[in-house]
C-alpha cells in the first residue's frame, strides 16, 4: 500500500530555517526515519515537497489513483488556500493534515487552517513525530475500513 | 475570433469530483460541446486548465495579444487570489467570470469573489450552460462594442 | 409557457437614472426587445416593475401559479430583503438573479446580495443583455428538467 | 377583549412552503384554531396577514385604538426592519413576537431579531402552538396588569 | 417654487408617540407652521407621510418632475434602506435629511445614515425646527445655483 | 410523567436580587405555584437549582433517563455554555429555554444564546409565567409526539 | 448674548484648501458674513480657530462661562477625539456640529463623529450656509428654554 | 509513570451521544482498550471524567505531582475555559489536546481552541484512536527529554 | 466588620506558577501578611479560593449576609463569567476587582473583563500589594457611605 | 522623593463637571488632600494639569529627570492616544494609571485602555480615593525595588 | 530648495529611548548628518521637533509657503491623526512618510497608518538612514517634476 | 556583491498595464537604469520575474546562498502569501519591500501588507525610483553590518 508523504513551501530548508521552532534534522533525514518505519509497518512512502500551490494540487490528484492516504503539511498555503482545499475534498483517499510546530501558539493567521474541515483529522505540534503518527493514523484508518 | 476559455484549480476533474454539485460531464465533453456551439457563431475557442495560480496570469496575459476575451472559471482562486484580479485589471480584452454552481449557496468563503470587480460581468449557477451564456455574452460585448 | 420578468426599486427610471451606470434605454424598450427574443423562443412574458418590496413578494407569490420561472432584478433590495428572499425560496419555480451592471464594482453594500443563495443562478454585468441570458437560462433549465 | 394576530411575510403559505420546517396547515385552520382557543378564554381575535412591511406598521398603528394587544410574527421582517421595531415601541399595547420554527437554529441572520428589545416577550419553536401560548400569555399580563 | 415634505414611518404619530423623544407636536401642527413660514418665503410645501417604503421611492419618482428639492425625514428606513438611498441618487433635485431627534445619542442602529452620501446635507436634533432649517437650506441651495 | 424545572446560577436569589428586572417572588414561591399547575395537567415536577456549569450538565444527564422534557433557566451560561449546549445536544428528551425577562432589551451579551440552537423552543419576558408557558408547551409536544 | 463660533483644524486653509471640496471661500469672509447676520439676530460672535486639540478644549472651557451656545467645526477631530467630548458634555451651554461638506459621502472614517451623541444637533453639507444654519439653530433653541 | 486521561463535559455518554460523530464505543471500553496499550508500553494511565470546569483544574493541578503528562479532551470547554487554559500553562507536565471528532469540520465555534496555544501538541478527527496517538506522542516527548 | 478575600482558578499555585508573572509568595504567605495589616485597620478577613465558576458565585452569595465588603481575584474568569458577574450585581455589598500582575500588557484576551462592569472599582498590577490596595479601599468606601 | 500627579483633560473642571459621575470636589481641593498624604508619607508632590496631549507628553519626559513615579489620570486621552503610550514606554519611571469612575460601567469606547499596557498598575472607581491609593502604590513599588 | 524635516511626539528622546528599536543616536546628531547630506545636494534642511499634534499641522501649514518638501516622522499620531492627515492633504507640497523602525513587526496597532494614504510615498525600517532616503526621494521627485 | 531584484505577478507588464498608476515604462527599462547605479556602487544585479507565488519562494531560497541582499516587489501577493512571507523569515539575509506606487492610497485590501513584518524595511509611491532607493538601503545596511 503506498501513501504519499507530501510537504509544503518551505519545507525543503528544515534543519536550517528557524531551528528554534522546527528542529535541527533535515527532511531527507526525517523522510528516512520515516520510511524505515513505514517498511516496518509494510507501507511504501511516496516522498514529495514542493514550494508550489499548484504543485500540490496536482499531486493529490495524482495520489487518488494510486495512494491510499497522504500526510499533508501544507505550510503555510495551510493558512488560505482554499484551492488546495478544494483538490482534498475533490479526492477520495483520506488525508492527514500535520504540523512540526504547535500552530496554535505563534502568530494570529496560525490558528485558522482552511484545509483542516476536509482533512480526516489533524495533528500538530511533535516535531517529525507528527509525521510518524499520522502514519499510525492512516495505518489505523485503512483497517478500521475493511 | 479566438476566445479564451480558462479553467483554474480542480476543474480537471470535473464528472469525477462532487458530482451533485458539478454534474456529472467531464471538462472535455463541456469544452466539446461549448466548440460546437462557438464554431456555429464563428469563434474559436482556446481551451486551458491550470492548477496553477500563476499559470492562470501567465495565460490570461498571452490572450491579450491574440483573443478577444475570455471565459474564466477560476475556481477556488476566485476567492483569494488579488493577483488574476490585477492580470485582469492589467489586460484591456473583456473577461467574464463564470460558475458551474451558484457559489452563493455554498460555504460562507465563497459568497466573496475578488476577481468580480474587474470581471465585464458574471454568470453562476447553470452548470456547463453558465459557459455557453458567458461565450453569448461576450458575442453580445463584441458586437456592441463595434 | 410564461415566464415572469420582476422589476424591482428604481428600475422604473432606467433611461434615465445615472445613465454611464445603467445605460440609455427605458424599461419598456428593454422589455420591448426581450419580448421579441422569448417570442421566437415559445415564452411569453409577464413584465411587472414595482418599488415596493411587499408587491415583489405578492408578485413572487402569484407566478408559482402560472409561470415556468421569474427573471428577477431586485434592485437595491437584492441586499437586505430577506422577506424576498424567504419568498423566493417558498416557491418551487426557478428564479434567477441579474443585474445591469457590474454590482461587484460599485459600493461596498452592493457586493452582498442575501437573495443570491436562493435563485437558481446568478448574471450581472451585461446591461439590458442580462435579460436575454437568464431568458435563454431559464430555456435551458427547462429543458433539462424535463 | 379584542387581540390582533399579525402575519408578515410569506406566512400566507403556511402548509405549502417548506412544510418540513413550518409545518403543514395552512394560516387559515391554524387561525381557526386559535380562534375557538380565544373565544372560551373570552378574546376576539383580528387576523391580518400582509407581506408588506408598511402594511403591518399601519396595522399596528390601527390596533393601538382598540386592542388590548398583538400576537406578531413578523416573519423575515424580525431581521432587519427597524420601522417596524419602532411602530411597536411607538404604540403602548404589548406585542409578544412569536415564530413557528426555532429562529436559532437556521440560518445566521435569523439569530437577531431587531424587534425582540421592544416586545413584551418572545415565543419561539413550538409551531403553531407559538401563538397558543402568546395567546395565554397576553391574558397572563392583562390580569397581571388590572 | 414646490417643495416635497417627505416624512415616513410612524411620523403620523408625532405628538403621541415618546412624547420626551419627539416632542408633543403633532405631524399637522408641525406642517401647519411649516406652511405658513414656506408662504413667506414663496415656496409652496405639499405633504406626505407614509410608513411604507415603495411608497416614498415613489413619491421621490414624482417629485423630480414638479419639486425644486425634498426634505425627507426617512424615519428608521434611513438606517437600512438602500431601496431609498437609489432614489435619491437616481432624481436630480437636492433631498435634505432631517432628524427631530439627535439620532446619534440614541440606540447604536441609529447612527449610520444609508441615505446621507446621497442626500445633499443634514439637519438634526432640533425638533421641529429641523424643518424649518432645511426649508431655509433649500432656498439657500436654489439661489446659489442660479 | 416527570418534567425537570432546572434553575441555573443566581436564580437562587430571586424575590431579592434586582427586583425591577426579575420581579419579587422568591423561586421557592415560582415553583410552588408551578407544581400546583403541573399537577392539574398530570405532570409531576423534579425542581433543582445550581450555580455550578458542571451541576447543570450533570442533571441534564440525569434527565435523560427518568423525564420527559426540561425546562430550563441557565441564567448567564444561557450566553456563552458550550458545555451545556453540547448537554442539551446529547440527550433526547425536549429541553425548553426560558428566561424571567426579556433578555433582548438588556446588556448586548444578553441577545447571544449559545443554547437556542439545541432547544426545543424558547420562552422570555413574561416573567415567572415564562414557566408555565413552557410547561403547556412540553405538554402540547408530548402529545404532539404520540 | 454672545456665541462661540470654534474652528478646528485646518479650517484656516479655507478656500485654498480643496475648494471643490470646502468651496473658494476664506474663514475671514464666512466669518464676516456670519458677522453681519449675527449682528441683525442681536447676537454677538467670537470666532476662534485652532489647530490644537487640547487649544478646541480649552475654548470650550471658557464658553462656559460667557456664551450662550458654541458652533462647532471640530475638523477631523469630529472622528476621533473623544477628549473634546467630554469638554462639549462638560459644559451646560448648547453646542452645535456644522460640517461645510457632507462628510457622509466622502472617506469611510468621516461617518463616524464622536462627538455627536453629546451635541444638541448636527447641520453638515451646505457649505458656508451651514453655520448660518446653526446661528438660527441656537437662536431657536435659546428662546425656547426661555 | 503515571499519565492522566482527563475527559470533559459530556464525555460519560459516549456511545450513546450522537454516534455519527463521536462513534459507538462508551468511554469505559475506550479507557480498556486505552488501558492495554498503555501497559504494554510501560505507562500506568489515571482515567478521570467529569463535567465540572473546576474539576478539570483541580485534577490538572493534582497531576502536576505525580503524572509524566496529560491526555486532555476537555469537550466543549476546549473553546472557551481560559481558566483551565491557565491551569495546562501553571503545571510544567506536557498536556496534549485530543478530539475524538474532526472539531474544525463543525460548527463555527468548535473552530478555536483556546487551549492549544498551552498545549504541546494536539490530535483529533481520528475517534477513540486519538488517544492511542497521544499515549505514543507522549511516549515520545519522554524519551525526547531524557 | 468582616471582608471577604475571594480568589479564584489557579491562585493556589502562587509562588510556584509563572513565577516571573505572578511572584514568589504562595498565597497562604500573602493572606497572612493581609490578615496583619487587616487586624491593624479593625478589619476581619475571610479568605477563600476555588477552582469552580460556580463555587465562587455561591461564596459572593453568602457573602451578601455578613461581610461588608469582597476582594475578588476571579482569575481567568474574569474574562468570560457573565455569570460571577450576575452575581456581583446580585449583591448589594462593594465587590473590588484585583489582579496580581498587569492583565492589559498580557494576552490579547485578557485585555476585556466582564465583571468590572459591576465592581466598584478595579485595581491590577502590584503583585499581592493589589490586595492591599484594595482592604484600603474598602475601609474608604465604608467611611465614605457612613 | 518628587512625584508628578498629571491630570488630563477637562480634570480641570472636577465638582462642576457631571458630579454624579465625577464627585463634588475641585481638583484643587483633591490635590491639597493629596499633598497633606504625601508630605507624612515623606514625598513632594508636583501638580499638572492640561488639557492638551502634547502637554501630557513634554510633562512626561520632564518627570523623567527629576521624579520618582507618576500619577496619571490621562482623561480621554487614555481610550486612543498612543502618543501618550510611547511617552510612558519611553520613560523609565513607573505610570500609575488612575480614573475617578469605574471607567467599564460606562460608554463602550471607554473600556479600552490604550495607555493601560505600559502603565505599572491601574486603579480606578474610588473616586479621590484613587490618587490617594495610586500614592500608597508607588510608595510601595520604590520600596521593592531598593 | 527648502526641506522641512518634521518629528513628531517622542522623538526628541531618540538615543535614549528603547535603544533596542529606535537605536542609539540622538536626534541632533541624526540632524547633523542629514544636514551634512542635504547641503551636498543643494537643499537646505528646516528642523521642527513636537510633541504637539496642533504644532505639526501648524508647522505643516508653514512649510507649504517656503519649503519644496516634507520628511514627516510623525510618530505614533500617525496611526489616529486625521487632523495630520487633512493637513498634508491640504497642502500642495510632497510629504513622505518616515519610520525609523519597521513599523509592521511591531503592535498591531503600528500596523496601520491613516496619513499614508495622502502622502506621497512612505520609507520604513532603515533607522535614521530611512531620512537619507527620504531627501533622496524628495530630490528625485523634483527633478521628475520639473 | 550579488543583489537579487525580485518582481512578481504582472509587473512583466509594467508601461503597458494601467500607466496611470504604474507609469510609462517597461521592466526591462527599468531594469537597465537600475543595473547601471548598481554598477557604480560596486553590486552585480540578478533579476527575476515571475508570475508564480511558488517560483518567488524557489527564487528567495537560491537567493540565500549567493546574495547578499533581495529586493523585492510581491505585486499581489503581498498582501495574502504567507508563504512568501515564511520563505523571507527563513533566508537570513536582508529583503526589502518596494512598491512603485502608494499602495496606502488605492483599494482596501491593498492596505495590508503580510510580508512586510519579516521584511527588512519598505519602501512605497516613488514610481521606479523606490527600486533606486532600496539599492542604497541595502548597500547602507551591509555597511552597518560589517
Amino acid at each position: 500500500m503506498k501513501i504519499l508523504v507530501l510537504n509544503g513551501p518551505n519545507l525543503n530548508l528544515l534543519g536550517e530555517r528557524e531551528p528554534t521552532v522546527y528542529g535541527d534534522n533535515s527532511l531527507q533525514s526525517i523522510n528516512e526515519r520515516l520510511s524505515a518505519k513505514a517498511e516496518k509497518m509494510g507501507f511504501q512512502l511516496d516522498f514529495f515537497q514542493t514550494n508550489s500551490e499548484g504543485g500540490i494540487i496536482d499531486k493529490l490528484h495524482e495520489a487518488r489513483r494510486d495512494c491510499a492516504g497522504v500526510i499533508l503539511n501544507a505550510g503555510a498555503y495551510t493558512h488560505y488556500s482554499y484551492a488546495i482545499r478544494d483538490a482534498i475534498a475533490a479526492i477520495k483517499i483520506p488525508v492527514i493534515e500535520v504540523h512540526l510546530s504547535n500552530v496554535d501558539n505563534r502568530e494570529e493567521f496560525r490558528k485558522n487552517s482552511v484545509i483542516a474541515p476536509v482533512c480526516r483529522g489533524s495533528i500538530s505540534g511533535f516535531g517529525e513525530y507528527s509525521y510518524a503518527l499520522a502514519l499510525d493514523a492512516l495505518s489505523y484508518i485503512s483497517g478500521d475500513e475493511k
